[in-house]
């Protein structure tokens, strides 16, 4: 058939064909973007507090359409992924819902899951049904300027469904983000707390609270080892104070562990304990080695 | 002249004509790789202890000759390069001296220069001088298979002389990293040993203190950031404890202004204190900011 490779084959319908994406940031821009590259939607909202900035996001083909109001949305979205700071995704939530018909589905992609998860357990309106997500990609830079389109493929999204979450609903949510590359994994909120408090919060305070100390006059000094290891520490110190305060116990569980670990270095460096020391050393990179090389 | 751009000149007799790299792993092969890319030698000798590693090394052209005897290189060499752990480099340069000619000059790429450049300050032979270096170049793998000609190339090299340092040696010394492409700063070993305990031995511990504590379950949950905050702890238990233990008092001050940094991190999130844990987040950042992008 002349032609079939430059003429567009007639789509299927998408599972979502209206896609309302709530907080157009790096995280939600980033969303945009792979939805459009991937033809997963007809039509991508973007819903934010600053209308200049929507419209700019919608200039940049990042959206279709643009609105401050999440209530005109949720009006005609199927799906809704709530891309906000982790301290306003359930209100936001709750507030949407009400505009929802049913049948749309609502996620979101915040760093903690137990409290968001617990809170929308109960009070959505019939028909309406919220999948926790979270998908573990991000960086440390802000705004739908840096927004990467390949920012979720070849990454992990964790998905974090309730005993109450009806079956449907979550295998709706793994499609979309597997649509997007990402190799889903399921477990509960709690263990998806308590994982990331050491896999990812704890790595924040341990970063910042080394930026923290390095003296301005030693800074020409500071070589790929020191940026690496204080890379996230330029995170928003307000979306990460959230995300801390949201976790706080197994973080504060996972810091407890970490400052032990620091005092057996600590001991074996003031002994000159040469072969303690080479131990606990041999022990991280073991544990490091054993990441892998990673899913990218 | 037709031909001109094809015929390479006749180049004029580099600064050091032969030069010895002792210790060819990561560190001295690269040098050996960044030597030879630059010409800034007729003669590269790799001295080891494999002669086995020295004959692959020579197979694929990173060094023209290698021998298993220092004496032998330095007996030929204008420059010696010690790129062997810490705690040899000290003991490896006495011995080799002996053998140096008149006018060779000799230096190093150690991480702590402190103990280093106190040590060789006397003793070593009439006309054959030590200049202290320290290029802030590396990476946490390990030997010459990952060789990289452009490791030293837009990096800092710090040099270390001391009031009796002759300064005609110094220039030389600084004349060959900058032909590699370093941007060059002197400062005295003890300023180089406080600074790089701040900026690289604390870091060190920190990351490996960090990856001690990864539960194996959790590895799949690990993404860029817990990888990054942790990737030196990859590096090789025998050269770091070297390292730390070389520069222990330093690292144990860096270490203890470190805690005290962490617990008031963990205090802001233990009382809840949102505006302080931002407040905390916000100075660890600019402090991460005013690193600027990097030379590279």
């Amino acid at each position: 058939m002349p032609g079939a490779m430059t003429q567009p084959a007639h789509r299927a319908t998408p599972e979502f064909p209206t896609i309302a994406i709530v907080g157009v940031g790096l995280i939600g821009g980033s969303l945009a973007a792979a939805i459009k590259r991937r033809n997963l939607a007809r039509t991508v909202i973007g819903v934010g507090r600053d209308s200049t900035r929507l419209a700019q996001a919608r200039t940049c083909g990042l959206i279709d359409e643009g609105t401050i109001d999440p209530a005109i949305a949720a009006g005609v979205a199927d799906l809704l992924v709530f891309c906000t700071p982790v301290d306003r995704i359930v209100s936001g939530i709750r507030a949407a819902a009400t505009a929802c018909r049913p049948g749309t589905l609502i996620t979101d992609a915040g760093s903690v899951k137990g409290v968001i998860c617990r809170e929308l357990a109960t009070g959505l309106p019939a028909g309406v049904e919220f999948v926790g997500s979270h998908p573990l990609a991000g960086s440390e830079k802000q705004g739908f300027d840096h927004a990467d389109a390949e920012l979720f493929a070849n990454r992990v999204c964790v998905l974090t469904p309730t005993e109450a979450t009806p079956r449907p609903a979550v295998d709706r949510i793994r499609r979309f983000w597997e649509g997007l590359g990402s190799s889903v994994l399921e477990i509960s909120p709690e263990a998806h707390d308590r994982a990331l408090a050491e896999t990812s919060h704890l790595p924040h305070l341990v970063a910042a609270a080394l930026a923290a100390v390095l003296a301005p006059e030693n800074a020409r000094l500071a070589a790929s080892g020191f940026r690496d290891t204080t890379r996230i520490a330029g995170g928003d110190p307000e979306l990460w104070a959230a995300i801390l305060l949201a976790n706080a116990d197994p973080v504060l569980a996972g810091l407890q562990k970490y400052e032990e670990s620091l005092t057996a270095f600590r001991r074996a460096v003031a002994e000159r304990d040469s072969q303690r020391l080479k131990e606990l050393l041999a022990q991280a990179r073991a544990r490091r080695e054993a990441l892998g090389p990673g899913l990218q």
